[in-house]
């Protein structure tokens, strides 16, 4: 028996995504490329996750079109990053629905240590998940910033979709 | 080595958020409670679901205040359902953003299936994760109808949370 369901053919579109992006580290990657990590050794340095673990989550997110390889030269020789894809930017309203329901309903970390979501274009909080209140537009991973309140000044812009 | 990591005390809120809900059975139980479904039997067959499976879940998900369970009087004896809390309420705009990025991004099914989330206020089609951008009012479950448009002549309204 299979260790998961295949929900890939599913009537419920909830349960399709699932199949791509029901797995808590492919989310906790996806946070990762939004605040612009794009290298192997950047993802397995900032989420502490097992290269086993990492290697494969990586691999099932090019194949499943949320993230692409690109080479990049480095000092030695070429290595591949890893930047979004169209798809795997749209997943921003998925990030911003998790870390709204965590603010409200778990308990804050010890270090008091909390982020808000600000609209680039007006400089507001957000206060909807994927849309900006005060200016009525909706709101994509490309209008909007991250302010680590405790580390910058100033809000970090998240990454969109690369170009091929 | 525990099979998963343990996100609660994180600093950030997405990975505490997942700590609760980052199992895709969890958030298809969910999405079960959202449109009625209370009782063990229904979850079962409604989702196709091992009971081992769905025992560990039920259990996991009411020690994390996203289910509570309330006796019922059945024909011959007393039996227990599951209704939303507060906590698990509050998850609409999780699965709503799911929904909306698996009817973007994932092959329509077969049967050419698909649901509309309304708000029952205006009637119309929601066009954000959880803001009407017509009513310029929040989205929650309470407000929101799923209409499924091959079963369904009336959209059907959400569960919210049960109070005590």
């Amino acid at each position: 028996m299979p260790l998961r369901s295949d929900w890939s053919s599913a009537t419920c579109a909830i349960a399709r995504s699932l199949q791509s992006v029901g797995d808590p580290w492919t989310l906790l990657i996806l946070r990762e490329a939004f605040v612009g990590t794009t290298r192997y050794e950047q993802f397995r340095d900032n989420l502490g996750i097992a290269d086993n673990v990492l290697s494969r989550r990586l691999a099932a997110m090019v194949e499943n079109d949320l993230l692409r390889k690109s080479p990049y030269r480095g000092e030695q020789r070429t290595h591949e990053e890893y930047l979004l894809t169209e798809a795997g930017a749209d997943l921003y309203p998925v990030l911003s629905a998790l870390g709204r329901w965590g603010a409200k309903h778990t308990p804050p970390p010890a270090n008091g240590r909390r982020i808000r979501a600000i609209h680039l274009t007006c400089g507001r909080a957000a206060r909807s998940v994927d849309y900006c209140t005060f200016c009525q537009v909706p709101l994509t991973s490309a209008d909007v910033a991250w302010h680590r309140l405790w580390l910058d000044e100033e809000p970090t812009p998240l990454a969109t979709a690369s170009g091929e």
